[in-house]
């Protein structure tokens, strides 16, 4: 498909070919995370050899990159607002002594995509459809009556496997725009000693998060131009029946996209609501890509467990990865 | 200490004979996590032999337990508000095509401790000081600018030990004020077959939450009466060198608590600040009970990565058991 | 109608009949607002001799109605929660004070109807259309593209006339489903000397708000059974060519409805989106009621702007008689 | 005191010299909202000629001043968040119709001081009390005890003023930083041919706000360097016995402020808790101010409700001019 533009008959094309409707029943609301059997999980617990745990969430606090500009619209997240609702200084001053305890007790106003997080499947729609062929009539103001991410609370537990694509290629950061291709991928496998299987949790690196924090401004990171999966790695996922996808951009795909006028985030298309993948995205991975590269050990047992906010199309997450 | 209420002088005295301030440095900042090592890790991820993740989340929802009726004081925690930002309904109505791709969004409005969650340690102060020796006025409506939740963000990783002391009573759930004794602790212990150590994380089942559960109702849940751990169990956690504990009702320890007038959760006074205990709360465990009574085995993999919110001092979580 | 329920063929009915689409012409957002000259405008100032200013809202917080229970299923609308995010606690313990200044500040987070509020124009639909016609795909996550209260902001100035059908009545409150009938307005206007005037503000008591405030619960205002508005006062709106309607009910209009099944309010079904009236819910009237039997005043300067939230459906509204 | 530094001991000396506490009685909590008295308010409505509504709110939107640059650090305010609880888009997929009424509705996160507002007494403290003396620990994460707005729930109602300084200087806006002088008012009073009486609510226009929007950016707005009431007109507020002060920009006093480094806004200071003055910021006048040109009528009666936010310290409002 290099060369041209992605069309709305290559959208339809791919829909019919990665169609995953069906595969795990009619009343499947989780998708590919099907992929990962209890051996998956036994096997990945059997990595842990350091006892080492490395997050790979960004805090959630008003540094986040909700709010910087980029040449596209915004879609309306912020970055999370923590409010108190007790304080030390409360305590300080005396004025929670009626109730015979020095308490803290505080809340937070959070777009669920804000910062590290899952896109559900409840997320995109092909046409009127959603995952599994529901009708996307299911996701109303109410929240989503099929595919909530509360369907997932006890998945995200695998083997995680780490492609350090912009370590691959001698570059502290993919460009923007760069798409990422199968080849890119079965490469940095490949040089990286380690193999993508069925049911794995595979995080991919691009190097851009850390170019923005780098930079101290997150201008150009939320919904703007940058480095990710070619619209041709629909095979690839298709092939390495991975459990989910997750990388360090605000979207995982490349953008600007390589479509048609009208087309925005064709790779999300197909593989939400058709291939019924999970995706990650915003992960913090400037620390695993340091041990990695140092224990030359890029598997590891993945946990990042979703908070089950009943009809949620996402959740942030803070993934971990136990070496 | 059976028979008499616990008194300042009593607290005073815990304070004095429990105090881990300083025994992780002067800048520590989460307390007993420290417990747990890299090979408590490791012997943690041993323990998965069935390849079964259990979560031990509520759905944070607006079923939750928050606004029910207690007999005490409200503490303006609500359930969590879920919105939407976009909708399949707007996809369907068509008016998501401008954008190129439809897709939902969300966002959600929840106090931090108003379902399953963490204590962290910026909660509760004893007098003017928060762990460590810290002044409480690190706590300001800014957030905790110690021990803030995020400080966390790589912890909640060990070896999970459940305790099913219902059960081990013979009962549904323990009756509303009844205090869980050390004796009770070590014999369930024993009588499952399991031993507490040093850095493990430590889930207590009362019953109670089930019982609200099955009555349809959480009316004396949130801040009421219940069953809990008595005042005694300090020198439990003590000496079992835990990481953290949690239970399945709202405040983990015994309510009406064993005071005298004008001193509300005295357990909490020491554990949070003075011991340096991370502490987890409206844990479900009905799932995890039935399993652990199945195949007899009490002992698992927990992973419970907090939120890392930005000067958080609770967090929600969905906290996994891997068996 | 009396005798028999509301059919959808009467819905029909009324809409062809109490229609005032293109009244004002085919842009026009704000309906029966329009009502009110530049001249009622002057003329109502007039009416002001005592230079009193009676508050017609509750205040917003957490003893609102929401959340109390009723037969009918919830909407999902909450009390206000209000947090600060600067304290004067804060500022005596003295953590402001790099700032330069000690104050504090605050937020909200409010359903826009859950206490005295206006109803917008993009508040309910007739079939797949709002108020002039508009398509109801006008009303998107994004908000009301068509009707937004902010296009009221200049509105809801006009003279007020209080009709206390209550009292009128010889009651302290009109019972649960007593529906308010043509003939009743008019004869409670008559009693109290006043006349119903095109481009009137018009706030009926029916008692009910003050006797759950009497009883000291709000079980069954929100939602549940009131008494309120027959179906046939489409006719007294229509005549009296009233700029905006108000009680100090949750609703307005009579519950139960006066319906077939699978119809709920009725009125509403035309009084907004057809007719084009602005409806007020939730007033606190008791002052106002006994300033007006003291003085036997029943018309004064009403003032009760909206806050223009950009596309809002409703409004909070503090609405002032200014006598 | 033009030509040096306000220093603490200035700021001292006026605490002492304009200091109010007492004079409404012990118990008050509104300061010069009581200035306005009922004679007041009849003869504001006699000033209504042209029964013309003008607002003074900007809408509150994601298009507000929040989040724009200045190089002050940020206070926590974000643009409001409207989010929808049911839509049109709902209704049109057929989604709501089980409730029997397709009826959208809505919710909003905001800071209370994040638009249009005022700042309420419980806003500033000086030292560690707040206007009339009451200790500045009354305002809690519980909200403000004392001097919350609701207790203004009917005041904000009087002769409004409107004196327009840039016009008066022959200037599209004054300039940043400029402090405008107690001469600056009188003269441009005089100009006018109005003058400031007791009880008035005063709305002074410096032309920022406009320059802002005509650049199409906030940047340097919020908290940002403006011009607005030097410290002299301490003396102005004193003698005029003005209830309320509003202005068009984000803080109503010049900035940078002309003080010694450590003291911030020291009008404020003053203002709010020594005099117990309500502040109008943010107030929109482009179109009150083009009227008021046109009719040479600077006088009107002002109508700008608070919503009674039950302890909060400060309110969004939507103005109105009514003339």
């Amino acid at each position: 498909m290099s060369g041209r533009k992605v069309t709305r008959q290559d959208l339809r094309d791919a829909a019919e070919k990665y169609k995953n409707w069906g595969k795990w029943g009619p009343d499947d609301e989780i998708g590919t995370l099907n992929y990962t059997s209890p051996e998956d999980i036994i096997a990945a617990c059997q990595l842990v050899k350091k006892g080492k745990v490395i997050s790979l969430a960004l805090n959630f606090d008003h540094t986040g990159p909700q709010g910087a500009k980029s040449k596209y619209p915004a879609l309306g997240r912020t970055n999370p607002i923590h409010t108190m609702l007790r304080t030390g200084t409360d305590a300080y001053a005396g004025v929670l002594d009626h109730r015979g305890i020095r308490a803290a007790d505080d809340m937070v106003v959070m777009p669920l995509q804000c910062g590290t997080q899952w896109d559900g499947l409840g997320h995109v729609f092909y046409e009127n459809h959603m995952w599994n062929g529901y009708d996307c009539r299911e996701v109303t103001t109410a929240g989503a009556q099929k595919c909530g991410i509360e369907k997932a609370k006890s998945k995200m537990v695998g083997r995680g496997v780490f492609l350090d694509v912009a370590r691959f290629k001698g570059v502290d950061a993919l460009e923007d725009g760069y798409g990422i291709t199968c080849d890119d991928l079965d490469r940095t496998a490949k040089s990286q000693g380690v193999i993508v299987r069925r049911g794995d949790y595979v995080v991919v690196r691009t190097g851009q998060m850390e170019a923005k924090l780098k930079a101290g401004s997150w201008d150009g990171y939320p919904g703007g131009d940058a480095p990710g999966f070619a619209f041709e790695t629909l095979a690839w996922v298709q092939r390495t029946e991975l459990a989910a996808l997750a990388s360090d951009t605000w979207g995982c795909e490349v953008r600007p996209n390589e479509t048609e006028p009208g087309i925005n985030q064709p790779w999300h298309w197909i593989t939400i609501p058709i291939m019924g993948m999970t995706m990650g995205e915003i992960f913090y991975v400037r620390e695993l890509a340091e041990d990695c590269a140092a224990d030359n050990t890029y598997e590891f047992l993945f946990v990042a467990p979703a908070l089950p906010i009943t009809g949620a199309v996402g959740s942030p997450t803070n993934p971990l990865a136990i070496k």
